[in-house]
């Protein structure tokens, strides 16, 4: 078997920009493991459960912003990526998935680890190609793996799969040295420039809303959102995965503020831009408001009809609209300053009623705010689903320090949560904390099943030994099947996981030890650690549910 | 929202033969959970991680031959059920797959937890359907359960995937007490009685093998084999997984005695049934031998073409055909006797090599001839993929137990093959006992993370730190990355997975501990119980290739 374009395929995918890939264990996908391994460009990391091995690519790409390669073997191996496939491609994350398959002439012959693998993902690769045959000449077999690579990258990037059917022989035969073809030289398709294209109609809108969605943390982004609010008086609203913690001023607490309805807060112009919007309270209040006109800005042709307002897509990258529509607004076409300071007013109550909430009972609402003022100034923040998240966007992150906040809310899963963190961590190097609950915390454990471990990365476990969530919202808590249908009532503690997996493992049972602990686990130095925090699960909710409850009053 | 025709659906599944339900926690999914945890017939066993959700849903279902309802809710959570739902489809495993899904009006909206969720598991369901919506009539949404149902069981039973979009309030009114429909009588199809038709050139064969592939213990059958074989002089063949351990005389050494290959060993009349087939080296022969008649008795129309002899289908019972052969075999039509005898002596031979194999060294080779020779008298053994599986095939079970052997061979992965011994052991309430490697029992380690753990369980964990087949398999065995990237030096033992979950845990490093801890850990009755065997492997590969180089000779 002639496995030179196999040989290839790394070298290719490193023009593309490829640097990591991450390799589970197989016999089928061999001559891809030793290619991978063996090019110097490409960092490979083996990880067994194929689970976990795709978040971890998933974070990798994330942190790296360039397609992480996995690689696994024939049969339900490549199922196990679902999950993590489905989250890439709701939050547009590049992935190139190569599953190493039988010869088709063997499937459906009850032949071992044989699946009907071809487009195995469904809709939620955003393409599949099954690899040319092997008498099929180079070229032929180069251009599948160009056009999977131009895929995963152009226009919205995603999750893009090649299946590889392998016949046996499929080791490299002894004695026989592959390398790259000498001649392989790519050339990847260029960004278009788009021209700026606002619409004309502008300045006839009195109020214009801005709301970003789930996006990387953008300096230059929020130097023009900051211009536009201030000199426009335009709003701008941000969930915590916006990433716009650095703006002022900046409305972050919409989940509040929109308990009460104040038809005076909907615009008659909704601008939008990035992914999915965690504010349940305001998708419900766009939702039930009066539809205007809606523009979401993004060179992908992707925009999504959150909010029933039937988007026209502005096929632009954020910045040049923005800084057109600080432009083009003058004196007497700025919207109305009401409009604003509306906003401004709600969002300044909202942050009083953080203020003056309780901060010593032992509650996760007080303990997320304690762990939040202690942030370090420079940090990338992972958040699990589902209540991690809901907390910090409900409480907030302080505009003073450089977080870039990761959340899988392409599908809101909690199956790969650590995964992601531990991905992200090793590709961006950066000091990594992840705010996890024991259901999404013990779901992934094996995410540290691997050797790759990196040390600067910290995790706070809130164990309430359950899904907490389900106590917070009203239909399960009304249900006698609460404890052992929802909540999951499991019992299970961090501390075996972080024995097995070489973490130092600190915990918390009341507010004066989390106080003396959290000082020493923010600066402990020495390698990964885990702090785990006990809390009752109706207290919780309790005091969560104050909040919003005060907000109302 | 009228949730009536929900609170019918476990009392459909009730009639059609189901007594458990595996629910994973969801909100998404809170009507169908409520409604199943009500109902008094079912079972409802909470298990948090969807992956192994599923495999304890396929245990339950391989054990009591029901159906085995798994519910989910919206998002990621499904696809979790990938892995489980292949290996159902193949092997042909009854599931009944609800997951709770968003109103259709929401997909594409990056709405929380919202993919694509109708036929979810592409070609690898059985049938897949929408479930009507909730303003049609009842009979409509029974008639959607009651075809699912139905396609469940009739024919070769399989994986259905019913997915339910619910809307918001999707809980109960407070108040409001659903119980089900009072007129609720399904008329279940009855089995087809077939005639039994054998194919008239019976008499003219003179070499005629029969190959039992997977399926479960079947005492009548093994009588009719046994006549088939001692009178009749027809060899019959089976791996463990064909669970024809008690019958006599068996061939059950294929995989030693077909190392030499030689010719007079091929059959002109190939009879089969079951499932799937382990031994590669009768695989490669039968493909390899000329290819004569192959008769695949199955009443389900699923012959594949394993050998590529391109079976015929006799659609009937396995049992009707083997009797009334052995009827119309009289002495002057009965095959060669050479032809059986040659067999019989190749598997003379080859238990000979077993029993002169030396005992002593400290090779899984040696263990595993150790524990299966310490089997009790009755259990439920169950194998994971891939080396227990084969260690337990080449060495082979004692004739006089009772033993009803379990494998994951439908796709023949290692994801989860913990938690499908688990659901067994719940199911069928038999003493258990699961032989598994270190990298299949931690994979799969979510298995016991929840609070059904049944206390007859027995689980023996093989740990060689690593993938131990990659070192016996030729091909990898070469490659300078066979320890990073194939066997993955994995260096976490059970020890901690087991004080989480309650196993009593004990350990052997050689022989003389093994034959004293195993006396133990078998008779060992308080409760569920992990014994981890540490071994080399190197010295495992050698001993283990000793074997077939011993046979070649």
């Amino acid at each position: 078997m002639n496995l030179q374009s196999i040989f290839d395929i790394p070298e290719l995918c490193y023009q593309y920009g490829v640097r990591q890939a991450i390799i589970s264990p197989g016999s089928r996908n061999a001559a891809l493991t030793v290619a991978f391994a063996r090019h110097a460009g490409i960092r490979c990391l083996s990880v067994p459960d194929e689970r976990s091995a795709a978040f971890v690519g998933l974070g990798m790409s994330l942190a790296s912003k360039q397609p992480t390669v996995l690689i696994c073997t024939s049969g339900s191996a490549g199922l196990n990526y679902a999950p993590a496939v489905a989250e890439a491609y709701f939050n547009q994350v590049p992935l190139l998935i190569l599953t190493a398959d039988r010869p088709p002439e063997l499937i459906g012959k009850r032949d071992g680890q044989t699946i009907y693998q071809s487009a195995l993902f469904g809709r939620h690769a955003k393409a599949s190609f099954d690899y040319p045959s092997f008498d099929q000449n180079l070229q032929t077999q180069h251009a599948c793996m160009i056009e999977a690579l131009n895929s995963c990258i152009d226009g919205a990037p995603g999750p893009v799969h090649v299946n590889v059917p392998f016949a046996e022989p499929f080791y490299p035969e002894s004695g026989k040295i592959y390398t790259a073809s000498p001649d392989l030289i790519v050339k990847k398709p260029t960004n278009k420039s788009l021209p700026v294209k606002l619409p004309k109609a502008l300045s006839t809108f009195r109020k214009i809303l801005v709301v970003i969605g789930q996006q990387p943390k953008d300096d230059q982004l929020l130097q023009v959102l900051s211009l536009l609010s201030t000199d426009c008086h335009i709003p701008v609203i941000a969930d915590v995965i916006g990433n716009c913690h650095g703006l002022k001023p900046l409305i972050s607490h919409q989940d509040l503020i929109l308990v009460n309805r104040d038809s005076n807060l909907a615009p008659d112009l909704l601008i939008t831009c990035g992914l999915s919007v965690i504010s349940k309270n305001l998708k419900l209040f766009l939702r039930d408001s009066p539809h205007s006109t809606h523009w979401h800005i993004s060179t992908h042709d992707d925009a999504a009809d959150t909010y029933d307002w039937s988007p026209l897509t502005i096929d632009s990258e954020p910045f040049d609209i923005f800084e057109t529509m600080a432009d083009q607004l003058t004196e007497e076409s700025i919207p109305q300053k009401e409009y604003f300071t509306l906003w401004q007013s709600k969002e300044a109550r909202a942050k009083m009623v953080l203020k003056e909430a309780d901060r010593s009972t032992w509650t996760e609402t007080s303990i997320y705010q304690e762990v939040l003022d202690q942030l370090p100034t420079a940090i990338d923040l992972h958040l699990a689903n589902s209540m991690a998240v809901r907390y910090v966007n409900t409480l907030g992150i302080s505009s003073t320090k450089d977080i870039q906040v990761y959340c899988n809310r392409g599908t809101s899963g909690i199956d790969g949560s650590n995964s992601t963190a531990v991905g992200a961590c090793i590709a961006s190097s950066r000091d990594t904390l992840l705010l996890t609950g024991d259901m999404a915390f013990l779901y992934d454990r094996n995410a540290f099943w691997h050797n790759h471990m990196p040390t600067n990365l910290k995790i706070i476990v809130f164990n309430n030994h359950g899904g907490g969530i389900f106590r917070m919202i009203e239909g399960p808590s009304a249900q006698p099947e609460l404890k052992e249908f929802f909540e999951t009532d499991q019992r299970s503690s961090a501390r075996s996981t972080a024995r097995d997996f070489g973490f130092a493992y600190f915990t918390a049972r009341n507010m004066p030890e989390l106080r003396e602990t959290l000082a020493s686990f923010m600066n402990f130095q020495d390698g990964r650690s885990i702090l785990e925090i006990f809390t009752d699960a109706e207290e919780n909710t309790t005091a969560y549910k104050q909040l919003f409850k005060k907000m109302k009053d």
